[in-house]
């Protein structure tokens, strides 16, 4: 079902109900661009990806937001969903408010013109947004001129009037004085005509204007109100009416009361981020890790500096979140599943060893058919998320005895996947982990490498070839990190080519020492011991030459088709454990969930933190309290 | 007529018949944003105004141009016009092009929005453009990769294969060795079958494809060849052919013309304004200076830091311009024109003591109707250009005897007007000239104001109560300079108030010198002397606190509706010296076009400097030769 600003507010309560109903809700977003700014590479650490996204992403824009809601009905042992697709766009509500500025990647406008997406009902009908911050300060402002214009008198100001502690004098220059004067006159006119209630002036500027209230406003100490309006094709002009005191204030009123309701309908689609906020429910999406940041920053708070900031905040906005991606990349599901981009996720958890679930629309207005296309429309990719979701919850199942008939989003299960990111093409550290500390696997056998810019992959292959297969990261055109594929030949690196003219070689523990990276040769992570990285070969960034001169400002190339990632498993194979315990659900190399309860009592507080003016704004009180109280 | 990526090529030939055969042209842009960064204000010289145009628009995308040609038939007395509207993305050619990002303002694209501008049309069918440099750069980039490829016998480089100079060998990860035996048997099979010619792989990730690439290189040294291709829904598979030695060199050679032919056609909507600059036809818009900036800078070079090259290369790329907001806000037309915008200025010049201009569509496809408001549509505010300067130019001609029946482009009486930009809202420097020296007015009268941030406007008119009214241009939240009403006061501020302890004063002069503003205190133009200024009162700035909270980075506030900008004439009266001058056509204290001549042949050398590409670039040189035929 499409959503938007034609739709919204009176769809909302439908929305709300269907958030409350469900078992879970699974999301995804559209966005203006993807990457702009540093590289993110196979050896970030989950902080370091987080402030890569952040600087780079941004400043794009989420344009497209899909809901979709799964209710189970036992009686039917079947799944009921629902599906919102939201079209936002953040139309200025008025001069006050702040005029957005984003970004847009023209590759990804490209792409998503492909997909027939269309961006004439973003700018055309997008529901607008304010986070509580913004819905605050304009609150304010709101409540400052209506003091002001009620302390004042200036019963003549206009919506367009912008100046209220502006005081000095108007003069009227030479060549506007006869066009004053001549509507002067018909006001007067109008004012002796006891037939004629309101007099419309010819159209004019905003100059025009600015002197037409000035010149009223000396001239008719009362009796007549002036209202700026605008015509169909936009001509603005003003109307003049005739009004005693009392009426004056009743119009007074209606503009105050019309002035809240507006504020109160531009905060628009953050009331879903809200409502879902508000229902604790589980919220699933797939490779979710962008999405998430751009719903926080659009709709809850600008993103923090501080990276447990970030992740209290995620947390707080999200109380619980599992990302199919990392599942699908996680065994039990990965040996079954060669490809996991979302499209042919769907296809693969269609056929055994899974099972299609048992899926029904709500109504037609929801529907999808997995069969038509409709990939990345936001709605569409939430709806076979969640079936995703389903499929592999239900696979978990079928290692109990006996097998349960589904297994439900807040199944034990469940619990090694929730609160984790997936971190895109990292190897050894899957996940972001929004409620513990992330992964610190041991990276002995990995080095920096820096170098001239002239240098190639083949180039740092060769300064390798002694200790076999290698895996390279380029950080930048000097520089790379480099993985060896056998990890017994760490301890010779340093002693055979740790010096070199035209290179400089550091140990990865070393290089985040001057860097400040966080990272411990604890191994949290326990590895399989026959697993081993397989050696990728990264495209070597473009030669600066080149790319400075077509726009020295902006990386060169169009990001490439995501590979896929091969990654090491979460732990020791989950399927046994499975079998074996079936009530804590829990895998003893992650973190469990007695330690999520405790980080969510703690939140309130951490809320504060990020957000200032959150004291004072009641709907995330709201939200706050929903929070304390689970 | 919309020419989109769908008919441009085709109908190109026509575009350049067009411009060929006309007596001038009118152009307009419309961009996805206006303002960010530094505010523009009413004592900006129009180097200052330059800079912050640079800085603050040129991230914004020119996406949708206009062009009108106007041809005027001897025997009928009327001008023929063609309409062209050009929707404009840049699409990325490939990986090795620049994948742009580009800035939206919400304000903008809202206002485009209800104006029924059709995005859909931009993303999806916009003609892609390259700038000369950039299309030396991927011509490089492309004979660099054929050459790599005839040296390399890579014969199964596939287009998406990025990596010419990776050698390292890439070693099969263990869970995808069994699909690569599997594909490699299908091969297999394949070559041994002689009735198929072409066996298409399974869709697989790009991971995958890389795989299968590098191990049929290494298995089947000859006889087939591999090609990557890209079904309808985006799926990605390869199709394996049989070839001899012979036929993959043909398919290679064929692979090339098309590669070249791709380039070729990326130049785009380039080559329009190559052949604009090409014909030397005289180019008219309406307040221009934004829409030559996104000119240039999209499709000529990023605009250069130095003011004096920008203006260089402005008057290379359009060798004779003519903005008719500069016209309309100048006398003999100011006195009978009250507003300036291009709306009313149509319907005003319809009107005595004006006349319609007889102008007829060349055919249907290149209709308006100056009925039908398609206002903001960039071929229909051309044509209204176009419209507009004809009257005007003609209404020049009633003060002749006898009264010509229309008055041509290249008559001397527009000369006063040509090679001049509107500055917007500069009420003592009404222009840029690109082929002079600036006007350098006296600004004795103005004084440079630091203040507390708390202070608003009524602070600074009272500080200044003593010296009548004053005209106030905020620069930020602590400064502003401000202009005295009656100049004769000008000799006391210092005296009086020039010592303060919550404020600073500096004069003007003093003010530019700290700030390096070009500026000199002698008066190029003469004023009217009974004409001041009129005292206006800008909006002043939001507090910081407020803009803070929303975005910091950003302004809080959409730009105004720009108030007319009332000014001074050029000059003295122009009426009474056309009258006397016919033939010159000059008013003596604007710059004559004898200087033009000289700073045309000056051009091609000028050029080379903001350049660096363009001995290299055939299509730039031939714009210089006929540069220099002038």
């Amino acid at each position: 079902m499409n959503i938007t600003r034609k739709n919204f507010k009176e769809t909302f309560p439908l929305i709300v109900e269907s958030i409350n109903e469900a078992d879970f809700l699974a999301i995804d977003g559209e966005f203006t661009g993807l990457t702009n700014g540093r590289k993110s590479h196979s050896f970030d650490t989950p902080e370091e990806r987080y402030h890569k996204l952040k600087e780079g992403t941004c400043d794009f824009l989420l344009v497209q937001f899909g809901l979709c809601t799964f209710t189970y009905k036992h009686e039917e042992k079947k799944y009921i969903s629902k599906a919102y697709n939201f079209y936002i766009f953040p139309t200025p509500l008025n001069r006050q408010a702040s005029d957005v500025r984003f970004l847009c990647q023209a590759s990804s406008l490209d792409f998503l013109a492909r997909q027939s997406f269309d961006f004439n009902k973003v700018f055309y009908e997008g529901i607008p947004y304010l986070n509580p911050a913004e819905e605050q300060s304009l609150s304010d402002a709101l409540q400052e001129r209506h003091n002001q214009s009620m302390n004042n008198e200036l019963t003549y100001v206009s919506p367009s009037y912008e100046s209220p502690a502006f005081k000095g004098p108007l003069v009227i220059p030479e060549e506007h004085k006869s066009f004053i004067a001549d509507i002067c006159k018909k006001i007067e006119t109008f004012l002796k005509d006891e037939q004629e209630t309101s007099l419309q002036l010819p159209v004019c500027t905003a100059y025009q204007r600015k002197l037409i209230y000035e010149a009223a406003r000396k001239r008719f100490k009362m009796g007549i109100q002036l209202d700026t309006q605008t015509a169909e094709n936009r001509d603005r002009f003003i109307v003049v009416k005739k009004a005693s005191e009392e009426e004056k204030k009743l119009v007074e009123q209606k503009k105050r009361e019309a002035d809240w309701e507006e504020l109160k309908d531009a905060v628009g689609f953050s009331n879903v981020i809200r409502e879902i906020t508000r229902s604790g429910k589980l919220v699933v999406g797939h490779n979710m890790m962008l999405d998430l940041m751009h719903v926080l920053h659009q709709f809850a708070s600008p993103l923090p500096e501080d990276y447990e900031e970030f992740k209290s905040l995620a947390h707080c906005v999200f109380p619980r979140i599992c990302d199919t991606k990392l599942m699908s990349s996680t065994n039990p599901f990965k040996v079954n599943i060669p490809m996991t981009d979302l499209g042919n996720l769907t296809k693969i958890l269609e056929r055994a060893p899974f099972a299609k679930p048992n899926i029904e629309f709500a109504a037609e207005e929801h529907s999808y058919s997995t069969v038509a296309n409709q990939l990345h429309e936001a709605g569409y990719d939430a709806y076979i998320t969640g079936l995703c979701f389903i499929s592999m919850a239900n696979f978990l199942g079928t290692f109990q005895v006996p097998i349960p008939s589904r297994i439900p989003a807040n199944s034990p299960l469940l619990e090694p996947f929730v609160n984790k990111l997936y971190v895109m093409m990292v190897v050894d550290i899957p996940y972001m982990n929004l409620v513990g500390a992330d992964l610190k696997p041991n990276r002995d056998h990995v080095f920096h490498v820096s170098f001239p810019a002239s240098w190639r992959t083949s180039d740092i292959v060769q300064l390798f070839s002694a200790f076999g297969h290698v895996y390279i990261a380029w950080i930048n055109d000097t520089s790379a990190l480099v993985g060896l594929n056998y990890k017994d030949n760490a301890g010779l690196v340093m002693k055979t080519i740790g010096e070199g003219e035209s290179y400089k070689i550091q140990t990865y523990k070393d290089y985040c020492q001057t860097t400040q990276v966080i990272c411990q040769t604890t191994a949290v992570l326990k590895r399989k011991v026959d697993g081993s990285p397989p050696v990728k070969s990264p495209r070597p960034p473009k030669k600066r030459k080149s790319s400075g001169i077509l726009n020295p400002d902006l990386p060169p190339t169009i990001p490439e088709e995501q590979e896929e990632t091969e990654h090491e498993d979460l732990g020791e194979p989950l399927t046994k454990k499975l079998r074996e315990s079936t009530t804590d659900g829990v895998v003893a190399d992650i973190e469990c969930t007695s330690q999520n309860e405790r980080r969510i009592k703690l939140h309130p507080i951490r809320a504060n933190r990020w957000h200032p003016m959150s004291g004072s704004s009641q709907l995330l009180q709201n939200v706050f309290q929903l929070e304390q109280g689970q």
